[in-house]
């Protein structure tokens, strides 16, 4: 059935029981394109009916759904024209693993992180009701996105605008990515192991004789209400103490029965929560039993897949540490499984905090835990600690807490695309007085760098990539903790500088290179600050550097050596290879490496014009080797 | 009796009667000050009774008390050794108005940003409990700061911390900085107008028997409990559907019920949260009647005062710009009148919103607000903005949505020191691709960037710094709305580029260079992305270029255009004037310039001994004017 939906108009014809075929359809769709290209599969499993209903009441283009994060969108692709491009889910060039608005006018937001969706949809609905459109805002937000402070500032705002257009849909599937922690999860278990009930207050006090129920008897219309939703009426929910009228709970895997709550929200023409309770990993016995292993699914693996990454020698540096330490303490962001903790939070429980998807809580509290005594290691994705630049600024840094930062998944992430790319955390941080960041390449690095940060001061960073080590001759590379390097004799035509995965290109770069010109290669482990005296000994009196760095050039290491070296006044030509002004699509690492031009055949190229054009050029400088 | 105060342990002897004297006296010294030294009023003189009752409970160094954003920490100021060198408040080398570790042991904490208090106190008390120790971590906490997603992460955070040992104080003044907005406002307020009522239920429920009272019957203790707290029992607060025992509401200006108050939480050993209600701007009856006009407060005018500030500049822009375009939205988080918006909020009341302090959602609002068609200004400090990266990243600049944002008190805000500088914006923001800064000097500048900002596309950034322009000569300055300049025909020594405030400390220097040297001046208005070529030009054939920039160096302009020049390949040395890797504390800007290293004198005297040996050097280049 489902390559006869070319539009969610097509929904609207079909019977309840057609729905349901339709349903299981997308089901084996899911399940089989993520066991071949990974992705995620519980979060999509269980909101199938829901987008189903959702696209039966909500209409395109007046009306707007954004999902939270977007990881539960795969429905939502499937039904909007791009189930037979569905098998190129998250390959480069394909369909991503996410909304996005260039790929699809369906797809109202290109979204990743977590607990914007209900702002993004107030403005909406806001503008909606200033330009005098009846169109509707939903916004689709896991209970797990509602440990996120945006949610609640978005919530409490809500209530100055009681009369726009906006339904929130709380898709309780009783976890986030993790087990879900914290009261707000303690309240909904409650809320859902009540008999369950209704509680659309302000309608049912203020609004009920406004809503035209045209040929339904309001005995019949309170008896369908009572079937459709049961249970009695309860006052004062959480949400409702905020300002927003509450609907629930709702079946969120029964089509008819979520139709008819998201239809009495839309009729109700103001802000309102419609919580509905579904099952992570509907359909497929191994993942309903453990949606935790189910959240994100890699592609099965013929060979190469890596049993050691950075983020298990990540964890297994935490088992050490706090087995000596008694006073390491580790924290993340509902990120357990993802930043290699699942075997610490058990041995160590009560040194372990889970704290919701709650980054900017997580980096004060772990300024906290240090301001009485403790060494706390606060794990998370770069791209999302994005959102802890103040917290790191000023609950950590200026109060001189003593925080060590793993930040795993930097550089580029290759399949999650523009909002997972970890590409932005050199220039954010690198800012902030006294922090101290490490860029290791190795597991050997990783390992060192972790142990430096947590038995030293002040903040250090250690971050790394996705994946893990990449294969390449190492064994001429000298140096220390703070870089390794491979610089002959001067005087040299050019010295490269590199941090972190990239470096396995620099060094192809570097023997390249060599084959022609006198080349010094430097493999930067500890990235900032940078020792002004060691740089500029390391690029000797060579006239050309070339920076090759997997991060933004604005306000990356290219631009700081580039400085230093300039300042030094050597008259030394700094090159940066890093990624200009733009956003990075998903796709894997070596597609993505040759559309920002990083790849080691364009990186050669462009160097060896460069190289060519010095020693043709004027300006007087030490030559050799032209 | 305030002299006599050497440190809170002093106040524990003292009667009621002598500790209201002292509350008055309290009073009288921070109107005084604020009078002659500017500062935060309506916060402090609500806060006088509860910082008493706080120190008489609670005592350091085992407990610690944090202040959220601590514009309220005048009181525990003058009780905790700073009375006699408080008439230095906000003044260079003197008292700061916010806590500061570094003046006093009873500073817990630097703060200045809100909603983390409660994150770093519960990690204070889980490193307590850790630690085996029985000390109470304290945090104090506006009603407004309430509105802020952080507060919502912790407190959501604070179920899976029962037992440890955490006050959260929700001084409850019924307004923020400006007037309260949103659902928990409207919670709050109907809270305070029910007859008032104790609900510690867990404590009733579950640990009264625990709590020793000794010699107190159960009788007349549940009498006194009625009595100092008066009311019923009402179950369910907002706070204890997130898992929080909850006590209030008790009289915030009445020194015996809040001891009462804070004694019970004591004993109670968990987390809890009592929530008082002070009167803002106590004992002052301007500031009682307009606490608004009396939060911050500037130092009496004597002369030069300024009538026009960037600031007023920005709302009669808003202003202008509404009248012609309807589409034209204005968001604040809280700073109705700090951002100039308070006559645009009364003019276009529907195209206005105050979210609360809750700049993450404000930015992703109006990223929602573009997408629908309207045309949003998201006013915001600088320094606040810090918390929005995020949602700049990925909600507006990632969706390819058009919003302005106008950022105030940026570069050296002089008064309130290091969690206010307006530094870190230029490093941040110009990372994220498609962002367009300006830095406009002159209040003309100011509006032609707004100008473009609203009429152009993707996302805008308009800077500016507290204050006004300052007065110098700019007649010889050419050129249109990037950059005015003054460049010399060729060939040059040196150029300056600089922008924003700074800009007449460049021009000093300029000036002053200009008496041995041929230098010329470029003050840049759209200060990213750099024209290339354009700098290029503006440089010529000079074998130097000097940056002064009031902003971090590392991720700054300097940096920039060493790396644009470098790359270059001309050759030209790049020198750079920023604030290097230190926190900024408060004072007047003439002093903190110096402290910086960027007062003109300073400048010039590096920038003379650069270009002396440059021209003494052994470099092949245009030697000009040796």
């Amino acid at each position: 059935m489902l390559e006869n939906i070319k539009s969610p108009q097509d929904l609207k014809s079909l019977s309840y029981d057609e729905l349901d075929t339709l349903a299981a359809e997308i089901r084996d769709v899911i399940i089989n394109t993520v066991k071949k290209n990974g992705g995620h599969l519980a979060s999509n499993l269980g909101i199938v009916e829901a987008t189903i209903a959702l696209h039966r009441v909500f209409s395109y283009p007046e009306d707007k759904i954004i999902f939270d994060v977007s990881h539960q969108a795969y429905p939502h692709k499937l039904l909007t024209g791009r189930y037979e491009s569905f098998d190129t889910l998250r390959q480069f060039g394909g369909i991503s693993g996410f909304t996005d608005k260039n790929e699809s006018p369906y797809d109202t937001v290109t979204a990743g992180h977590s607990g914007s969706s209900v702002s993004v949809a107030l403005g909406i609905a806001e503008a909606n009701h200033a330009l005098g459109s009846d169109g509707f805002a939903v916004a689709v937000v896991g209970d797990g996105s509602f440990t996120n402070g945006m949610i609640y500032e978005a919530i409490n705002n809500c209530a100055d605008s009681k009369d726009r257009n906006l339904l929130i849909v709380l898709n309780d599937n009783e976890m986030s990515i993790s087990k879900n922690v914290g009261g707000l999860a303690r309240y909904l278990t409650k809320v859902r192991t009540s008999s369950g009930y209704i509680s659309f207050k302000h309608r049912f006090d203020k609004k009920l004789s406004r809503i035209p129920v045209i040929g339904v008897p309001t005995a019949k219309f309170l008896k369908w209400i009572k079937d459709s939703l049961k249970g009695a009426v309860i006052k004062d929910t959480l949400f409702e103490n905020l300002g927003v009228p509450y609907i629930g709970t709702v079946d969120g895997n029964d089509i008819e029965r979520l139709e008819k709550a998201f239809s009495e929200a839309k009729k109700y023409k103001g802000v309102s929560i419609v919580h509905i309770i579904t099952k992570k990993g509907l359909g497929l016995e191994s993942a309903e039993n453990h949606p935790e292993s189910f959240h994100s699914v890699s592609p099965e693996c013929n060979k190469g897949c890596h049993t050691t990454s950075y983020t298990s020698v990540f964890g297994d540096f935490m088992m050490e540490a706090a087995k000596r330490d008694d006073k390491i303490f580790a924290i993340t962001s509902a990120m357990t499984e993802g930043v290699g903790l699942l075997k610490y939070s058990k041995a160590y429980p009560d040194r372990f905090r889970d704290v919701g998807i709650a980054e900017e809580h997580s980096v004060a509290f772990s300024g906290g835990l240090s301001l009485s005594g403790l060494n706390p290691v606060c794990a998370i994705y770069s791209t999302f600690s994005q959102r802890t630049f103040d917290q790191v600024f000023h609950d950590v840094a200026l109060q001189g807490a003593h925080v060590t930062l793993a930040l795993d998944h930097c550089g580029i992430v290759s399949g999650d695309g523009y909002t997972h790319q970890g590409v932005y955390d050199v220039s954010l941080f690198s800012s902030i007085p006294n922090v101290t960041i490490y860029s290791p390449e190795t597991f050997e690095e990783e390992h060192a760098s972790l142990e430096r940060s947590v038995s030293g001061v002040g903040v250090n960073i250690v971050r790394y990539s996705k994946g893990g080590e990449l294969e390449y001759d190492r064994s001429k590379y000298t140096g220390g903790d703070d870089a390794k390097y491979i610089i002959p004799d001067a005087p040299l035509d050019a010295v490269i500088f590199t941090y972190g995965l990239i470096s396995a290109e620099a060094d192809a770069v570097y023997r390249a290179l060599s084959r022609k010109n006198k080349i010094g290669i430097v493999k930067l482990i500890k990235i900032h600050p940078l020792d002004r005296d060691k740089i500029l000994s390391f690029v000797g009196g060579a006239p050309i550097v070339f920076v090759i760095e997997e991060g933004m050039k604005a306000g990356g290491i290219g631009e700081k050596i580039a400085s230093l070296i300039s300042e030094a006044g050597t008259g030394t030509r700094v090159v940066t290879f890093a990624i200009e002004d733009e956003f990075i699509p998903h796709g894997d690492r070596s597609s993505l490496l040759k559309l920002l031009g990083l790849d080691s055949e364009t990186v050669i190229a462009r160097a060896e014009k460069i190289l060519a054009s010095e020693c043709e050029g004027t300006r007087d400088k030490i030559k050799v080797g032209c």
